[in-house]
């Protein structure tokens, strides 16, 4: 197992010396004159350094049975479920450990030092573009995944993790992809399922663009699609492969993978053989935007055009699309629509104006009938400067309030779902150059749960109000906290994954 | 070391079972209670597993300086030097290994069968470009350097190598940037340069394209910049941090970094420091065009808009540019000048039309007087569809000739520096749907030796008439034979470092 000390050592990339000469100079090579113990060492450290990429497999850190049992055993949705609400309440049974919360980190392939308050290549991007270039780019553009035990995660280092809950220690490390992989891995019996893609257009695309022409995001410039991955060992099952990239994370329901494309495509395939079922193409560019499926009905969302669409599980038949005058750029492509109680909520950058020669935007939020369609209300959720990458707040249903952010004014707000009324606002503190809000909420135990910047907050849903909070480092990009028992786990964009006890972030909580 | 068994079973990206449970269950961290020895091995394990883009060292594989002194001391420009010939004969000292020609096969990080003949993703691109793909986001996209008995190269896997030339033992590894790595390293003294940068445009870029403004490639898509290692073990000394891409070659000369953007910024930088000497600003794009360094003057050539730039190279002052008619998309951006005699050869895709529903360009092939940019000639070297990604053949002078390919119609051809005249056409056998001649072919005592698709050419320079080839499998993309005595060695596409001896590859070679 990797310690924690160890990882901390690990962390800058490039600048650690290993010196693979095993005792001396005698170099990795004298695995021939070993004993049989240290030649099974060599032989495994051989393919370490023959391919960086290897799958890593650490069995003996899997969580046992009797542990896993008390955790979720499944993970269907982009941010846990429908209404992004990613809270487990953990039966009276349940081990101490897991009531009271633990805290460990654990350092991706890349780990950037958590204490360093700036982003790698702060200096050359600066402050503003170097934030959301790191979450796309370097570290966890989203949160992680826990099921039976296990914390999944997807990181733009080109691996997915599974780390044991618990104990923070790897049990797989896996690269099936040489590509960023920038959602949430999604978990369905014994089968982990993560989407690959990256932000990028070719140059033909570009050109196509300018002929108003669809440009496909992620063409020639990823290696694009959904994954099938062993839940315990990390191997890969199977690929689909796609032209567009798959950035969002995919819906794995009933047997059948969901997922969206930056060529336009809506997939459904079969989740055990990865044959398609259905590709109903309704062209834009899904961005960032998860789907969520209902009911027997997929709602997913895209730009370039923005239209938010409802579609047929079974057939993939479109049937009924909906957008808000105004919406602009990726917004409508960025967010995961959020579904509760037969309402769709969603919400995009919109009614751009340029003022005092910034280009300004204004996020609309607005919920519609989920089986017809029908705009049932919207909000405004504020003006501000158009914010850079990612450019909404992923909204969270419970209980018939929606939680939501925006970081074009860097606020999180409560609204009523079924009126639209605004129940607070709450600015948040240090919100940096780049805007904060862009992660769904949590909320547990009568608490809402925020991670945005270096810090997860505790407020009061009714008020807005902060109850506390705890400083991890790093940043927290469209990061839910994912919040089981005791425990908070979330991933940052500085490539770590990250366990912190719930009461350190909220001293009224006692689990 | 890896040995040459050890890699090959080690190639396929992601399906590898490494259980690094060391001896049975007892896991890595059984270090605590194993001696010395094995406690320095469980801790390199366990620093492989916590970074894997860790950097490597084994110095036991440094070539020593008995051989070193045999070998090119300095490597300044993409394809070795200004007029593009990698061509290096040794003294009748030199070893009988280095004169006789060596074979090995180094496989890097992400190695893609050589007996694969598709290229990975073939069945979601379709083969004409999943060939392209391959070249920019997999493995090596140009070819290598040979200095001092070490062969250095940079692949999309984000690691650049240092690999000992007779025997094809890994040196080093270091991944000092998180990003594609397309060039040649540069060296000189004791640093080997690599630039970086990927081929991406983000969305921004994209709509600013479309609004006629400048778009800047690589910006926010990726880390660009140029990096200096320590040529001995590949330690980042000090990078300089670029917002557009650096994808092509700098140049290293006199004490001084030369090395075009994605932002249309020109650069001269110290090469001891880092620090800015100058910053010339000419809009447009540098795709993979390399720089040229001739007699205090720099030529560089850039795209969208396509100009052929000579500055000064003391004070970075533009003296003249040129273009020629309708040169169109990457083209001047990708191919690289060549300078010989006081001329400067360039080509680009020009004159497009559609014919038959098919986009199809004419490549022109110009000679500049390097004083005053007055155009001397041009020659159309062939009328066919445009080829996917990398758009030019890299020139080659020797001897007043030029050799020279062109991927719209792969052919290679060769013209009489002076005047132009068509000395003879050469179609490349097998040529593939992604069109064969963007490398730079290389003269070697009398032969002319051309690298191209999966296979090695040996041509008669005067008739074009093959004299032998080789195939090694996997595809070279814009890679140019590196001759050094009587091996020639190559990077390609499928991740793999090669060395092949001359007479395998030329049947009347005899070292």
């Amino acid at each position: 197992m990797i310690t924690k000390r160890q990882a901390f050592t690990a962390f800058v990339l490039g600048t650690m010396l290993i010196t693979a000469s095993g005792c001396g100079q005698q170099s990795v090579s004298a695995a021939n004159s070993a004993k049989p113990c240290d030649k099974q060492l060599f032989t495994t450290l051989n393919r370490l350094l023959a391919n960086p990429f290897a799958r890593v497999v650490l069995p003996q850190n899997m969580p046992s049975s009797r542990i896993a049992k008390y955790f979720p055993v499944t993970w269907t949705h982009a941010y846990a479920n429908a209404q992004h609400n990613a809270a487990f309440a953990v039966s009276s049974s349940a081990p101490a450990w897991m009531k009271h919360g633990v805290s460990w980190s654990f350092s991706e392939a890349r780990a950037w030092p958590l204490s360093n308050p700036n982003a790698y290549d702060t200096s050359v991007y600066g402050a503003r573009s170097a934030l959301p270039t790191i979450t796309q780019f370097y570290g966890n553009a989203t949160g992680v995944t826990v099921v039976k035990g296990v914390v999944y995660a997807e990181s733009d280092d080109d691996f997915a993790y599974a780390i044991n809950a618990k104990t923070g220690h790897l049990i797989w490390r896996s690269s099936p992809v040489g590509n960023h992989l920038m959602g949430d891995p999604v978990v369905s019996g014994n089968i982990v399922y993560i989407s690959a893609g990256s932000v990028g257009f070719n140059f033909s695309a570009v050109q196509k663009y300018a002929a108003h022409q669809p440009a496909v995001r992620g063409e020639h410039v990823s290696f694009n699609g959904v994954y099938a991955l062993n839940a315990q060992t990390g191997k890969l099952l199977w690929r689909y492969g796609t032209v567009g990239e798959a950035m969002a994370t995919p819906v794995v329901k009933d047997g059948d993978i969901y997922f969206a494309t930056g060529s336009g495509h809506i997939h459904c395939i079969n989740a055990s053989t990865g044959q398609s079922i259905w590709d109903t193409f309704v062209g834009g560019i899904d961005n960032m935007s998860s789907l969520s499926v209902v009911n027997g009905k997929v709602y997913v969302s895209l730009s370039v055009p923005g239209w938010l669409y409802c579609l047929d599980a079974k057939t993939g038949q479109v049937i009924w699309k909906v957008t808000q005058p105004g919406v602009v750029n990726t917004g409508m492509g960025d967010v995961s629509p959020a579904v509760a109680d037969h309402i769709v909520v969603m919400d995009a950058v919109a009614d751009p104006k340029v003022i005092a020669g910034q280009k300004t935007v204004n996020t609309v939020l607005f919920a519609v009938n989920a089986q017809n369609g029908h705009v049932l209300w919207t909000a405004k959720m504020g003006r501000g400067p158009l914010p850079p990458a990612f450019k909404g707040g992923v909204p969270m249903i419970h209980d018939h309030v929606i939680y939501v952010g925006s970081p074009v004014n860097s606020v999180y707000q409560a609204y009523n779902l079924t009126n639209g009324r605004l129940l607070w606002t709450w600015h948040v503190p240090h919100a940096g150059p780049a805007g904060a809000g862009r992660g769904a909420p949590t909320y547990y135990q009568g608490t809402l749960y925020v991670s945005t910047g270096p810090t997860i907050y505790a407020l009061n849903p009714r008020t807005g109000q902060v109850l506390g909070h705890e400083t991890l480092g790093g940043r927290f990009g469209i990061v839910n906290p994912v919040i089981v028992g005791g425990t908070i786990y979330l991933g940052n964009s500085w490539d770590w994954v990250l366990a912190t006890p719930v009461s350190r972030v909220n001293p009224f909580y006692h689990g």
